[in-house]
Order: C-alpha cells, then sequence, then structure tokens
C-alpha cells in the first residue's frame, strides 16, 4: 500500500469532503490505524436497494470509497435485501417500501453496474459484495433479544428522528429501533475497519462501534464470575448468551467517516430524484452538461471537492469558468473527455442559436402522450414543433431535425427509453426536453 | 357443559377472586362468549419456570384455572421455557435469572407434580401443556420486526413498570419491551379465550388481545389496496408479512381475567417465598395448620375466598373459629381431611403444653448445622434440646421426644429432607422448629 504511506493522500484520504471522522483522538484515530495496519482495512458502505437510478448524490460516498480502494484498502459493499424484503411492516414509512425478491435482485444489480464507473471492480481483492440476508435470513429470536440488549430507550430517543417525534407525540413503532442495530449488526458480520455514510449516519454508525466493541473478549474478569475461571472459559460463558455473529469476534471496532449530503441543483435541498433536483449517472451528456454548468455559484466549489479530483488551489477566479469546467470535469468522468467537449460545444450551439440563455428554460413534451414505436415525423408533429406530418418529413429531409444536438434522418423509436432526457430540436429556434 | 349454563356457577367463575375482566361490555362479555360458545373455551394460564417451589399464593390463579376445568373449558398451561432459557442478558435482572435446560425441565416438572394438588390432569381434554419454545425457537427476525410494528414507544411506557423507570433515569433495555410481546404472542399461537393472571399482568394481556385483533382478517378493505383484489388474495398479501403464527389466524380474541395477589402472613407485602410470609403446598400439615391459623383478621376472609371453596356466608363470626377452619380446609385439600384433624389437635397440644401461645414464636434451629446421616439423640443433643448425648438417648428412652406431635424411638435420619419443617419437642415446654 505505498499509497496510504504518502502524507499527502493520506490527507486527502481523510480530510478531502470530510466533515467528521470519530472517534478521533490521538490515543485512537483513523491516520494511525491506516499507518500501523499490516493489513488492508475493510471499509464499509451500506447500499438500499431501493432506487435503481444513481444520481451525483450517492457518488460522494462511491468516491471516497474509491480512494480507499486506491490507496490499498477493501470496498466492502452490503447490500440490504433482508430489510427491503420486510419494509415497513406498518407500510407508514415511504422511506421503507417493501420490496420482491425479483425487484431487489434487479435494483441490486443497476447500482453495481453504475458502481462499476467509480470503484474499480477489476483489481483483485479490493471488493466484496455481500447481501445481508446471508447472515439476517438465520437470525432467531434470543439473537435479536441479545442486540436489543445492548441499547436503552433513553439511548435511541438521542437520535433525532426518533426523539423529536416521541417529544411531538408521533407514533414512534418498536420495529424502527431495529434497523440501526441490524445495520450495527452488519458491521460485526463483515468485521468493518470504517464505515462510510451521511452525516445523518452518524448514529447507526455509533451502533456498530458499540455491537464491536460488546463482541469483543472482555480484557478483565467482570464481577460475578470467580476468578478461578480461566479466561477462556469465562469468555464461552459469556459468548453462549450474545447475537451469534457476536460470540467469537475477534473483528475491529470500526471508525465513521461521515460525508456530506450533496445539496441538488436548486442550491437548498438535498440531491433527490423525488425534488428534480439531481444529475443522474446515466443522463445524456447534453443533458448532464447542461445541468451542470449552471450549478449555483455558491455549491460549485463544494461539487469540485465532492465530485472530481481536481486541486481546489487550481480553479479559475470567473464563475462561469469555473461553472464550465466543472461540467466539463463531471461529463468526462461518465462519459468520456471527447464526448464531454461535444456536448459543451452542442449547449453553446443551441444557446447562441435560440433566445434562451439557459437550456433549464426550454419547454418540456411527455412521451407518455404518444404510442410507440413511433416514427421520428410523428414524434416531430406530435410534440408541436411541426404543424403536419408533411412538414416534419421534410424538415427531417433538409436534415434541421437534431436529438441531443446530432442531425437524424426518419426513423422508428422503440420505446420512451431511447428518447427521454433528450432534447428534440427543429431548426435553430426550436426546442423541446423530452421527458417521461 | 351442564355446570357453565348454571347461573349459579357461572357467577363464581366469573365472580368469587375475580378483581377485573376486560373487556366487559354489553356487546362483548366474557359471560356471553362461555354461554354462546358451542366449544370448550381455551384458558390460558402462563407458568414461570424459575421456581420449582409452590405456594398458596400460586394457587389463586391454579383454583380459578380448576374452576374452568370443572365448567367443561380447557386449561392451557404455558411454561414459559424458551425466555427462562435466555434470561436477562444483561444479568441485571433479578426476575429474569438464566436457566439452564435441566433446570428448566426439573421446575416445570415439579411445578406440574404440584400443580396436580389442584387443576384436573385426569378427564380426558381438560388439560394441555404447552413449552413456548415449541414456536419461539423457530421465531426468526423478520418475525419479530412484525411483532414490534405493532407497538409504539408510547404504548410500552404506558406501562407503569417501564414509563416510571424511564420518567427517573433509569435504563429501560429495549429487549425488555420484547417480553410482553412474547407473552402475546403465545396467545396467538395457543388461540387463548380467557388469560388468568395477577392484576401486575393487565398490560401484558393486553398486548395478547392487539395481537390476536391485528392477526385475524381485515373486515373491510384496507386502504393503499386496489378494489378488485379479491378478499381472499387481500389477505394473502397482508398476511405474508405477518409473524408467522399471525398467518391466517383464525382463532378467538382473549378475554383478560384478573385475579388479586394474594397477600402474605405478615399481612402486608405479597405472598413470596424470599419474605418468608408464606405457605408452601408442600409444607407438612402440623406446619401448615400452624401458620394459617393465626393469619391476620384483615386477611381471613380473602384467603376464605381465594383459596377455599366454602360459601363465605356460612362462616362463623368468632375470629379465632374463623382461623381454625380456615386452616383446617386448607391443610384438608393439600393432605386430607383426616390429617388435617391430626395436625389441628397435635398443634392444640403443642399450645396447652407450652408457655408459648403461638407456634410462630418458637426458636428455630438450622439442619445445616449437622451433618447426615444423624441419629436422632445426636439431632436432640446438637440442637441444644439436651445437655449430653445420653440425657438424649434417656429422654428419648421416655417416650419425652416428638416430632410433629408424634413420639419417636432413637432413629438415623437420612437427610435434611426428612426433618426440614418439623417441630422437634423434649418433654412439654421445650420446643425447636427445624429448618433448612
Amino acid at each position: 500500500m505505498p499509497q496510504s504511506q504518502d502524507p499527502t493522500n493520506l490527507s486527502i484520504l481523510l480530510e478531502r469532503g470530510v466533515v467528521e471522522i470519530f472517534p478521533s483522538t490521538d490515543a485512537d484515530n483513523l491516520g494511525d490505524r491506516i499507518q500501523k495496519s499490516d493489513r488492508p482495512l475493510r471499509i464499509k458502505l451500506g447500499i438500499d436497494p431501493t432506487r435503481p437510478d444513481l444520481h451525483l448524490g450517492h457518488t460522494v460516498a462511491l468516491r471516497k470509497l474509491r480512494q480507499f480502494q486506491d490507496a490499498g484498502h477493501k470496498a466492502v459493499l452490503i447490500i440490504g435485501d433482508f430489510t427491503a424484503q420486510i419494509g415497513d411492516p406498518t407500510g407508514r414509512s415511504e422511506a421503507r417500501p417493501r420490496l420482491s425478491p425479483d425487484d431487489i435482485s434487479y435494483n441490486a444489480a443497476t447500482y453495481l453496474e453504475q458502481a462499476k464507473k467509480i470503484l474499480d471492480f477489476s483489481t483483485e481483492g479490493q471488493l466484496e459484495v455481500h447481501f445481508n440476508s446471508e447472515w439476517l435470513s438465520s437470525t432467531t429470536l434470543q439473537d435479536v433479544i441479545g442486540l436489543l440488549s445492548y441499547v436503552t430507550v433513553g439511548q435511541m430517543l438521542e437520535k433525532e428522528q426518533f426523539g423529536s417525534r416521541y417529544e411531538k407525540g408521533i407514533p414512534v413503532y418498536l420495529h424502527e429501533f431495529v434497523y440501526p442495530l441490524i445495520q450495527g449488526y452488519d458491521s460485526v458480520a463483515i468485521k468493518a475497519d470504517v464505515e462510510l455514510g451521511g452525516t445523518d449516519q452518524k448514529f447507526n454508525i455509533g451502533k456498530g462501534r458499540d455491537l464491536q466493541f460488546n463482541a469483543r473478549p472482555p480484557s478483565s474478569i467482570l464481577p460475578g464470575f470467580s476468578v478461578d475461571m480461566t479466561l477462556e472459559k469465562l469468555n464461552e460463558g459469556l459468548d453462549k448468551f450474545k447475537p451469534k455473529l457476536m460470540r467469537g469476534y475477534d473483528g475491529p471496532i470500526q471508525f465513521g467517516l461521515l460525508l456530506p449530503l450533496l445539496v441538488g441543483l436548486d442550491g437548498v435541498q438535498k440531491m433527490s430524484k423525488s425534488l428534480g433536483n439531481y444529475v443522474g449517472l446515466t443522463d445524456e451528456p447534453l443533458s448532464m452538461y447542461s445541468k451542470l454548468e449552471k450549478v449555483p455559484d455558491t455549491l460549485v466549489d463544494k461539487y469540485f471537492e465532492l465530485l472530481t479530483d481536481i486541486d481546489l488551489a487550481t480553479l479559475p477566479e470567473n464563475p462561469r469558468a469555473k461553472q464550465k469546467q466543472l461540467a466539463l470535469a463531471i461529463v468526462s468522468q461518465y462519459h468520456s473527455p471527447e464526448v464531454a467537449l461535444q456536448a459543451q460545444h452542442d449547449a453553446e450551439q443551441i444557446v447562441l442559436a435560440g433566445n434562451t440563455t439557459d437550456l433549464g428554460d426550454i419547454p418540456e413534451f411527455e412521451l407518455s402522450q404518444i404510442n410507440f414505436p413511433a416514427p421520428l415525423h410523428y414524434l416531430v408533429k406530435a410534440s408541436g414543433l411541426c404543424k403536419s406530418n408533411s412538414e416534419a418529413q421534410s424538415q427531417i429531409k433538409n436534415g434541421a431535425v437534431k436529438l441531443d444536438g446530432e442531425k437524424l434522418g426518419d426513423r422508428t423509436f422503440a420505446s420512451i427509453d431511447e428518447l427521454s432526457g433528450k432534447v428534440l430540436q427543429v431548426g435553430k429556434k426550436k426546442f423541446l426536453r423530452l421527458i417521461s
């Protein structure tokens, strides 16, 4: 692990984009753990298989994980399939829908496919992927009673999400307390050295630390045990009543490494698909570029820090130049430098051509209004960009119809997926964003 | 079930010694359930296998259960072996010691042996005995999450034992919340119509009602389900995510029948072995009689109501006569009328003989001080009733040594068990109660 020994890289690993690492004392800190370890550390990231489409918000943690891979450590992805199958049994929590095994498999595969754009899947030993049903499906009532015995009601109500609801008289259901403990139990299962998460994960990651701590053998005789027991027998006796995975635990106690929640394009709320303030990893180049070149000035430095490797000291001063560099850099990562330059060129053409200076302002057309398969001329007519099929056909022949800046001959589209998110253009002044 | 149709017996069943039956409305009450049922009802009593020795306090519920048996219903005893094996994993709760499977088997067998003195074990179909590990040992994490989802933190803190601790800042551990739900789940498992318990069990018995209620198929389409689903499919869909035993539940919703906690011989605290204010079911006749004939006047009517079948309208007015009748009645139940009369006679002899009017005041001798096997003359000397072995031997020859009022020749006792609880007497004035 030569890179992890390099003080410059260590500071990037532990500082760039990092909100907090805990614990962080002279006696116990992640820098020492990295430098003194004679083995690669195991860096955990939990994945919720409810969302098949990743956006830049998800890449903040994945990029940090990649930095650890590059420094010689092992990325351990945990797909939370067990709890996704149960969901919230009360059906009240939108954050915990119940998913079928098929949905979970599909979402997990889609997630991993997209994660390949960021993580190193090719170097042997740099990545482990687990479904937590591997260990949770055989967890018994006895194990659960054991797990729950490590936590008090008071400690749970310290978690802001629970405490404030309880104070307001909004029901907090007991099963909700189980999820943070399951997440912690996962850390025992995979012997995590570090768990990555958003700042909203501090409580849950702390529970993982607690469980790992309690799983380890006691360092001295405890009250109530006679002193002539050998230490081994003592551990056996205590171990017998621990939850299964905690028995004989010989792993580390993890550090928490907290990352910011990425603010979305609106400059206000957390990036999220449902709020529409996101850039998806599978967005078309032109769409991605045009969204990113108008990132609010207040966010642009943070986006550089969290979403690129660019040295922040080298950024241009001009705000417009900064935005363009950011857009170019990110499109380059998820497509290629050549495609990024083409997207930049197309975006400039569209802006020059139109009376609109902002691609975000162009009108949208809902593809759900037309039947597929659909020929291009029909789409151009149905969307209102031409008044008749014959006008549409002649514009196509004249090379005046473009999709994401690219000239098209007449052809047939099989499904919405081929068009969704792209910009359809007729001549130099008429644009529509096709949405599904 | 001719007896249950008899209004007089019904009133004894539902009124004698009963603190509360819930629910109890015109539309929903246990009297109607009994009279309208075309099958024997299933009457649940949970048994904690931590105590091998029963005392009169335990018989209050067992006697009520016997009344139901006599009225044609089925007694269902649940031995809580599952949780007894786990105990309190934190080791903090004295009420939940951890027991080995051997201890549990022994305690359960001892309990049942003693319960035979009260329950009808001989009539076919009148008794079922279950260990709750039958269903709990295969309970999964998914089942537990489902169970916990029926209850909120607020509801749990309504239980006085939890709420007052939480208010005072005394830790309430999360696993403690699981035990009431397990008790409720047991009611689903055995399809209880009625659960008997002390007044301190109201919360837990209510949880059983809630779980049975939630287990039953919904009577109407719930929000979020499309109306073209057949009701069967709907139930299937909902059932799939319920804890195992709740799927397809077609049993009743139980009534709670609450009985008082028996006050002990001190007239103040709940009868309990550790407080020493108890009468054990296996107590020797003389010991049992002499304890009961001095039950405080404030308790004597309650003891008649809860511990005998005697019509309360027929009791004598004289307090001393009342006590004697009570002592005679109870010794008759657990031994025989003849033995009871003998015990009464012996107790009177002892009182007449001594300057003590109260057998409770006589000094005690701890049998653990001597080695067994032990000859009688050695015991008489070691206990201090005679000053030398030769004096002891001559008193025995003279017929002056009695055990529980009975003259003894010199003999050897093999173990403490042959002597424990009995009164050893030399001449007319020297008595000792032998204790272990």
